[in-house]
């Protein structure tokens, strides 16, 4: 197939039909909760469920058998036991479905007999033409039209649409393993490929560099089908969008047990970090940082350089936000002698950065107005490129104030920065991360990520001006 | 004076008596917070405020002068303007008080008149012997007695006791800027140091190697005010208890914002690390991991040497947690025959580390009695020291069947584990975090941290087998 073929996946994201194998049992039937999480998240499309034990399920009539659906379906969730899975998918092919979800295990991942199936699949794909995502997978969701394959209980029933797309080698990065809807994250589809026996990480990346409603690609991988294809597509994307990695199974016992999850052949960790150098992606190395490094893409413009601006209320924090932004490849801005001449006039320690609001706050009548003018001011500084900027997020009474003079500084300010939130309650510091977003600051808890974040955006900076 | 004299802190966290200057504003006088937040934490102490503008506050009489209080209180906190500090010190000398705990900000960090003052306090302490915490410091807090300094208003009134004593060289590992409450950590004393005039790292190394009730100690430092004797005082206390160490200003950039934050000369960080590894201190890196790490020695016994299970739900994290535990020292355990035939008898993908238990619980009709014989077993393997045990935390149904389940498994296991939760929701997580510390297992959200504690308790027993 081409490439033009291969990465045309919007049968996957956006079908406008979809047929669901597997148990109907109510409540907890993996393809009950698959169709019922679909309508849970907002999904319109037509859903046909697939059983030969039911006639009606959630009010939509029961089919006995793919190849009685009404119409040739843009897809098929399957979710049934192994063996009976290649004659499903050959089916729904016949049937004129173009696309192929399996949720089963035991398929390549145990070897044997359930390897033997996968091939079944992939011949029955290069005879048809069927695309297929998975096996072993929770499969995909689309934040945009409620679209979602998960077969397993979710506690919510709605997530931020956004413009971030995941992508990912495992269920983990997925709405049953994440508290996404607290988080607040601003989705705009994820995708656990799974064994990937069809669509892999070059398909999603093509796919992705096309698709004008994602800003920006995190990608959790434990190994890569084809090297050069892969390095081609990121190339690509990187030259339109940024990409963030996460390469599990970095070390030789992490790349063995890949091995065992998804019969990854891991490779050599040197030949992964270079090639996604290479490539121009950026390299993440924990959950924390692939869930939310790319916040600072979906809400902030670029920085034109990576001169940072550290605006905290604790000497303490001050430091240790230094040292974070210096490993981060960050550079400690250097205040202009407008701005270090503005500082000192508001107090006499404040020149330096770090700047350490704290003792003027504390005896400040206006401390909110205090914070918003030097906040404006810092960041408007020619020296400075992006900004992290401390919140006092512990106390339910001050969400208010908080947001109000956020609000007020958006418009001010043109260049990227964070918003770092400490305090005394985590509910509160919840609440305050998810109204910062939802007014487009990018917030975070951990000042570390936050830091790092905006090191991630300096350095896509770097990477476009050097393409 | 002796060491013996310098570490005898008695006086600071277990004051009968306690003089407080400062304003008494009613709700936000910082004088008036800290005797309030004595009285919310639990201190019966007796209590002398001291400000000429009142006469009774919160039902304790109010004195005009330290010089007039009824009794030589074993500490005064002093919370009033820099020059009028060292005067109040001295009063405070000549009543026989023992302690002085000075808040005030604007001493030695700000140089020029700051740094004479300081001076001052110094020449007073020398002169007369009495002790000081400060200044600039939030001072310290006693869980045991209820004794906290603390003059701002804090969020809760309680904190679980525990055996952890934090140090730090700034505020924020402190009431005000952590969530120590609904974190639930096991806290045993804090004690800020501020710009440390006197009381300095050593003096709390010597003096928390001593305390009975402190079983680990976790220092933030950001300079050492003299390097042979907290070599010495560090090496003293690692023999009986296990030290961590997060030493801020490790860039030079960083270095020199530690400078105008507490004056420190923060100097080269190749001294530190090695002075650092020397003592047999373990180096953390993030807030986190300084506040978190303690955890597992507080609740767990020593692991007898590094090789490491890991029990998780999902493939995904199961590689991420190899990598972890490999880069933090630990080695992945391979299972006896034994526990190989075992787990293949249970289920027939189970047999190598780490142990996806997923497939095995999503088709299990009981799955806590499932999971309660499988991480028994593999624990209890010869060729395991210690383990992190994935839980699934993300619902609130389920809190008391996770928490059941490991009450039954606790004393079942005599080796250190860690239990580490992912789920749906972040408040049922949390939950779930404070209630299986209850029942004496540490519990992380952060897969990362929760393997570098394991990590870091290995790494202790080889500390001390090498001492």
């Amino acid at each position: 197939m081409m490439k033009s073929d291969r990465s045309d996946l919007r049968a996957f994201f956006e079908p406008a039909s979809v047929a669901v194998v597997g148990s109907l049992r109510d409540g907890m039937g993996l393809g009950f909760r698959s169709i019922k999480n679909m309508l849970n998240f907002g999904y319109t499309g037509r859903v046909y469920p697939v059983n030969p034990s039911y006639d009606e399920v959630l009010g939509f009539e029961v089919y006995s058998d793919v190849s009685e659906i009404p119409e040739a379906a843009d897809q098929v969730i399957i979710i049934t036991p192994p063996p009976t899975v290649p004659a499903i998918v050959e089916q729904a092919a016949e049937r004129g479905v173009k696309a192929a979800v399996i949720v089963s295990e035991n398929f390549g991942e145990v070897g044997g007999e359930g390897a033997q199936l996968q091939r079944q699949l992939v011949e029955i794909r290069d005879r048809t033409g069927i695309r297929i995502v998975g096996p072993n997978t929770i499969g995909l969701l689309n934040t945009a039209n409620g679209y979602i394959t998960v077969p397993y209980f979710i506690a919510y029933d709605s997530l931020r649409k956004g413009t971030v797309t995941y992508c990912s080698q495992s269920g983990f990065v997925g709405p049953t393993a994440q508290p996404l809807q607290d988080r607040g994250y601003p989705i705009n589809k994820m995708c656990d490929v799974g064994n990937k026996c069809d669509v892999n990480e070059t398909d999603l990346l093509n796919c992705f560099a096309d698709d004008p409603s994602t800003k920006v690609v995190a990608m959790h991988l434990e190994d890569v089908k084809d090297g050069r294809f892969f390095l081609e597509a990121a190339r690509n994307l990187v030259s339109r969008k940024p990409l963030l990695v996460m390469k599990a199974g970095r070390t030789e016992e992490g790349a063995r047990a890949a091995s065992s999850h998804t019969s990854s052949l891991a490779g050599n960790e040197e030949v992964y970090d270079c090639a996604i150098r290479q490539a121009g992606a950026i390299r993440v190395n924990s959950w924390p940082e692939l869930m939310e490094i790319p916040k600072v893409f979906a809400y902030q413009p670029l920085p034109e350089g990576n001169r940072l601006a550290i605006i905290t209320h604790t000497g303490g924090a001050g430091v240790v936000a230094t040292d974070i932004a210096v490993e981060a490849g960050l550079a400690v801005a250097r205040y202009s002698d407008e701005t270090v001449a503005f500082l000192k006039d508001t107090q006499f320690r404040l020149g330096g950065n770090p700047v350490d609001m704290g003792p003027i706050l504390s005896t400040s009548d206006n401390p909110f107005q205090v914070q918003e003018e030097v906040i404006a001011r810092i960041i408007d500084d020619p020296n400075v490129d992006c900004a992290i900027v401390a919140a006092y997020g512990g106390l339910e009474g001050l969400l208010t104030l908080v947001v109000e003079m956020f609000s007020r500084l958006k418009p001010r300010i043109s260049k990227p920065f964070v918003v770092w939130l400490y305090g005394m309650k985590l509910g509160a510091m919840q609440e305050m991360v998810v109204e910062l977003e939802a007014i487009g600051l990018p917030a975070y808890i951990d000042i570390e990520v936050a830091i790092k974040a905006l090191g991630a955006a300096a350095r896509y900076t770097s990477i476009r001006a050097g393409m």
